[in-house]
Order: structure tokens, then sequence, then C-alpha cells
């Protein structure tokens, strides 16, 4: 069942290693098949070098229940089923630990916009969940992780800021697509660096929004394609 | 018709890809045929995988018309054009989102000279531009991206200086041929980066044109070939 | 003799050099077999190009003799030696240079943890030793050099933080075989470069372990498998 | 003439691209026949690619006349002359301009000894030269770059602290033969890069010698040889 999808999950998770923004095993892709209620994830304990489309694991988006599959879930699953469940639009959830993301998630501070190749992708900052309390990690660890996350989003649209950082742990993107939310996460770790590097040069630049008014972010600013999308701040 | 510099152009662009300068779509370079105020530009939509000759886009220098071409032109042809017309000696433009190169530029700060590697390249400080005003993002943002950096130059010679960084935004550099305006992003997210680190290592150390003197320019100062260029400061 | 545990120990060298952990010759991977008091390490002066199995050297447990191969053990086989004498429990030890990990051993401090990527290894910041006193150094260096780890080590468990950084110097590893003991070299690494751009973001960040508790390191936190660990600080 | 010093100078240079240390024709490499005071260098305006023995220019150590070869000898030619001239125990120079090296030379700072790494080459800091006056940059720039360095050298032995970097310029390195005096090149980029990072993480690190005498150096300190060395402070 699936077959499409766990083809693109499958391909997404080989794409994440390619593009260096996995180290051993810290990453993973689902994608969702909204119709039916039934998420295809990477399986646990697979290396990169021998994953194939047939051993992607796919889940009830409900329960987290296994429906096909003779390997283990990610053990991320949880985050992701309660993504999907707290973001309706969303297709597909990337996690990695790439580093430039995950630094600013340790550091616990959200991502400024300090440039046109942020806006391309993100209607602002990037935003940063709060840290987990004790009993939130020592219970249910990865549904927390993903209901912190749905929590920070409570103002802001997940179409609009197609990414998160969580506290002291690294950065969730997400997508139309299992391809479109790996490269979410790869402009997610590019403007990371690209933030860290820009601030060491100037740390009180101001952030875009605050410089030219809300609308900036209507038109072409430097991606190829015109993406001219509702101001989820108003 | 331009069938050379077709090839020059699109060889130019698959070359800022090999060189590390382009993530994703984030480039593209153009080239002009002054005796038919002519320019060819890469097109929209195509990846670099498939990109070849054929596909370059022919522009007329004055209206941005497209002459010949199936495609659509790059969506910051109009930059291009304007940089075009406000420079009659340069031959051609090209644009990145360069990691450290746009790092300066989100920081909106000049990259100051602090050796001789940059000394063989600019005459100077890399210029960057003012930020636009909302009224410019809004309306005619590629055009009013041009003009911010024409009105930059109203003091500058830009064959003295090939290249600028346009605040919040990124570089653009320009050369003799498409090859030498390639060169010249190479050369300035190299010396980006070099300005980067000395300034870590000594956040007070002084341009190099304070130290020495304003002739220290001219004669040959670590590259293989010797530039003598006149002083666009007199 | 020890066939199997040479050709383990001769990959994990050349995986050394793969993972860019070792520039030059800076590095080297032993593993023990325990129930023979018999160590095979890297020999000294053999370019990793034509390092084979054959050519690992094996020394005893106690005296450090050569008990087995024609060349010399590298020079750092007496700090190895030390390290399985006072940590029973290791079965390999890796010494590289790598980077960043380098940088924190000059920088003569810990490595504070920072985010869930360390916590799956280390079950606190890795632990850095004393700087080697004159007369240390200029006698019996490299023993000396186990010395001050072993020493460092009194209140901790080998097997919950399996690496340290010696001051002025650079990271040993250690782990259940060789395969075992180069994956923490590069977990490290890794983590120490986290580290250096986390502070760098904020330097007033605190470390994870004051945020939420001591237990918050039982249970998976964003590796793929589940490693319950008891508490080495109770 | 020379043909096995010409094979050894080309393969250096082009072992200095390889290696990463060289960006676009910022680098030379020669060595000298003692013997006969001649001198093998890299030639002028030859792509790296198409670079062979042949290719390589003889000169005379005393008047710099071309004594064989077509092409012209690398600009940089009077600098390394005054080298060999200046230091009568080495056998060849390198220059180059790579990152790390060139930010420390532009940040006008000797490269404090922070570790192992580098005590296993210098004997201290990496020197730095002071810079060149307007006067010495107008008239005879790349003999007076050489003429600082041997300065520089007064109270230094250039066979314990086998390189230099060159204020608002870059590094030059030497060795015993072509291979050595790249290897050295190689070695002063990587401590470059490791003092930058270890000073941002502790800016207040001393240097090695302060801690622990000047004795340290004797032996071996993380090298896979013995490299004992009489003292040049003493």
């Amino acid at each position: 069942m699936l077959e499409q999808l766990k083809r693109e999950v499958c391909r997404a998770n080989l794409a994440l290693v390619e593009r260096g923004l996995v180290i051993e095993t810290f990453g993973n892709v689902s994608g969702i098949e909204r119709s039916r209620d039934l998420v295809v994830i990477k399986p646990s304990g697979v290396s990169y070098k021998n994953m194939r489309p047939e051993h992607m694991v796919v889940v009830s988006l409900e329960g987290g229940k296994v429906v096909e599959g003779r390997l283990q879930p990610s053990s991320d699953a949880d985050t992701h089923l309660i993504l999907y469940r707290g973001f309706p639009k969303i297709s597909s959830v990337v996690h990695t630990h790439s580093l430039h993301a995950t630094a600013w998630a340790q550091a616990k501070r959200e991502l400024p916009i300090f440039g046109t190749t942020q806006a391309d992708y993100w209607r602002g900052a990037v935003p940063c969940t709060r840290s987990l309390t004790a009993r939130e990690v020592k219970r249910d660890y990865e549904a927390n992780t993903g209901r912190v996350i749905v929590e920070r989003f409570k103002k802001l649209d997940p179409e609009q800021f197609p990414g998160v950082l969580v506290a002291s742990h690294g950065p969730f993107t997400w997508g139309k697509d299992p391809a479109d939310a790996v490269h979410n996460a790869f402009m997610l770790e590019f403007v990371a660096r690209l933030a860290s590097e820009t601030l060491r040069l100037n740390p009180k630049v101001g952030p875009l929004i605050q410089c030219c008014g809300t609308n900036i972010f209507s038109g072409n600013m430097g991606r190829e394609h015109i993406m001219v999308k509702s101001n989820p701040l108003n």
C-alpha cells in the first residue's frame, strides 16, 4: 500500500544524507496520505546504505499503530503524528540535527529574518519552542516534543513558517511533499548559518521586517518563482 | 543568434554551481552584446542539471523584451538590465546568495580591505548599498535593486570595484565576460570570508589604505598578473 | 594472533581518515583482547594509504612489550595502555587531533551539554583534564597523559562519558569495540563544533542538566535507539 | 637541467591545490639546488591543470636571472630568492593565501602556541612581520616582502620556525624539500584555524610555553615521529 509515497519518503530520507543534513542516524522523514489518515515513515535501525522503499513503515495517524511493515517506525514517529494532527495542511515532516539550525535550537533563540534568502521561505523569524519541563521529558517525550511545537504555532500559520526550532534539541520542517520538506530543511540550515555569520559581523542589525514594513514580503525577492503570501501577522 | 555568448553564459551559470556559490536556484549570470544592445540571460525555472545554451533567453537592453527564447528570463533580469545601462563598460553580470558575501550584505556593512588578496580585485572596500525603502520593495523591486547599486557607484568606477553588496539581499559582481564575472563572484566570496575571520582575530585592525597610502595598489601584490589601475578616489 | 581484532583496528584507523578526524598522522586506534591482556595498536610510521591488518602491532597490557609485529607501536601506545588498565570495561581507544574537539582541549574547557545530541552519548559535560606539569611533560609524557585522564575520571564512569579532552592536546574516546570508539570520536567532534556555534549565539545559555533535572537523560532523546543509563552522578 | 627538482617543485605546486591551500593562482612553490645556486620555481600564467615539470623556470640565486625556461618565473620569485639568501639551510619555499593563515596575517597577529599540534612544528608562536612602509610597497615590493621576513627572523632559527605570516598579505613556509614545505603550509593553515577556534572559546587562554616551561617541547607530543630540537630561545 502507498507504494508511491513510500518511494518518495525513502528518497527524501536518502536526500537528507546526500545534502549533509544528517549525521549518523539523526534524521527522519515521513509523509501522510490525508485521504486515508495513514503516515509513511522511516524505519528505525536500518542503515541509509541499505534503505529501500519497502522498509518504510505505515502507521495510523490517530493511534500510531503499525498498519504495514515488519520494522519498527522511527522513534520520533510520535512527534510526526502530533504535527500532522495539529497542522492539517502539511503533507510531510522532516527532522534533522543539522549543525547550524541545531545550534540556534540549543541557544534557544528564534532565528531572526535578516534578508531576502529567508524571506522567500519564512514569513519572519523561524520560531523556537519553549523548553520542555522535566515532567514532559520523563513521560511521553516524543509526543510532548510535538505538542510544544503545536503550542508555539498557536498564532502562526505553518504554511507561512515551514519549520521550527525545538529548544535544546533541533529543527523540524514540513512541506507539501517529502521533497519540499527536505528542501525546507536544507534552506533552514542555510539561513541559520547565514544568520550566525550576519550577527557576528553586526550584532545590532535589525530584522528585515522592522526596516521596511510588513508588506516587503509580497513579490519575488531573490528566488526564481514568485511567492505571494498572505500576511499571517495581520 | 548570439550562439557564442549563449554558450558562455550557460557555462558561467553552471560554473557558479560547481564553485559552490549557488544554493538551489539562487543565482544567475547574464552577458551583453553591446554592439546590438542585446542581453543573454539564464532562463527561469530550468534546473542546472538540464541547462543548455539553447535555453538562454535574449532580451533587449532597453525594454527588457524577450527577443529570442521560449522560456521566461530570470526574475532578476530587470536588475541586470539596469546595471548594463548604468555601467556602460561591463559585459557580464552575476548574482548569487553565496554565504559570506550575503552575510556582509545582511549585516549592511561594506567589506573593508584588509590585505593584498582583496586589493588585487577591488580598489578599496567592497561597497554596500543603502536599504530599499518599503515603497521601492513593493513596486518594481528588481529594477530598484539595480537602481540602488547604480546610485551607490555615483563616485566609484565599476571597473575598479567589480562587485557590490545589496543590503539585506546579497552580492552582485560583473566583469569583462561571463567567466570573469564569475571569477569576481568567487573572489568576493573568498575575501568576504577572509575579512570575517580577520575581524574576529582583530576587531580593531584598520583597512590597508589607511596604513600605507593610496599608492600601494599600483603593481602586483600577490596575484600572478600585474594590474595597474588608475585610482578612482582621486 | 588476534587476526579479527587486527582487522577491526586497521579498519577503524582508516575510518578516522575517511571521516575527516585525522590530519596527517595525528590519530591512532587500538583494541584490547581482555581475556589475554593483549592490545592491538596502529604501528608508527606507516602511511594510511598502505596500512593493512598485518601491520598492526600486538603489545602486552602490563609491560607494553611488543608481543607480535615487526613495526614500532604508535608513540601514543603508553597512553592507551594506561587507559585500558584504569578503565577495565572499555575495549578500544581512539586518539585524534580533530579540529573542534582539539580547540576545546586547547581552550582548557570542558564541553557543556547543551542539547539532546550530546545527551545521547555523554551523561553531561565532556570532561577536560588538568594541564600536565612541566615535570610530567619532561619525563614519561605519554603515560602521564593517560594518568591525568584516569585522575579526571575518579568520580566519573567511563561508560557514561565515552571520551575526554586532554588540556592543550586533544581528545581521546573509547568504546565497546574499535568501530564504536571511532563513532564516539566522530560524535565528540560534532558536539564540540555544535557547542562552539551555540555559545556564539547565546554565551549565557545554561547546560541541559540545569534546566530540566538529572532524570532527563533516561529514555531516547533524538537518537534512534533507546539508551537507558544509570545516573553516574548519584 | 635539475630535472628531478623540477618534478618535485611541479608536484608540490599541484599538491597545494589538491590540499585546498590555493585559490585561483594565489600560490607558488620553489626549490633550490644549493650546490649550484640555482632555484627552480613555478612559472607565471600557466594553469594548474596543464602544469608540467618542463614548465618550471630555473633562475639564479643571486641575480634572479632566468637560466632555463621559456616562461616567466612567478611574480613572487624575488621574495623566494631573498629567503634562500637569508636562510642558508632551507631548501624549498611555499607561498599561499590559505584562508586562516591569511586571516591571522591580515589581523597582523602572531599565532600563539596553544597546544601540542603546533608544538611539533613551530617552537613557539608563528611570527608575523611588521607592515611594509608605503615606500617599500611602491618600489621593489616582492623583494621587500622577503626582507621584512628575514628581518623578523633576526633572533629566530628558520629551522625551528618553518613559516611566517606577512602582515596584510599571507603565509610563507619552507622546508627541507618541496614536499616538506607544502606539508608545513598545510600544518600552518590547520594550526591557524585551530587557534582561531581556541581563542573564540577562551580569549584568555595562555600560550603553552607560559604554562609548563620551555623544556616541554623536547620529545614527542602527539606526532608519530620524535623531534628533539635545540631550544632557539636560549
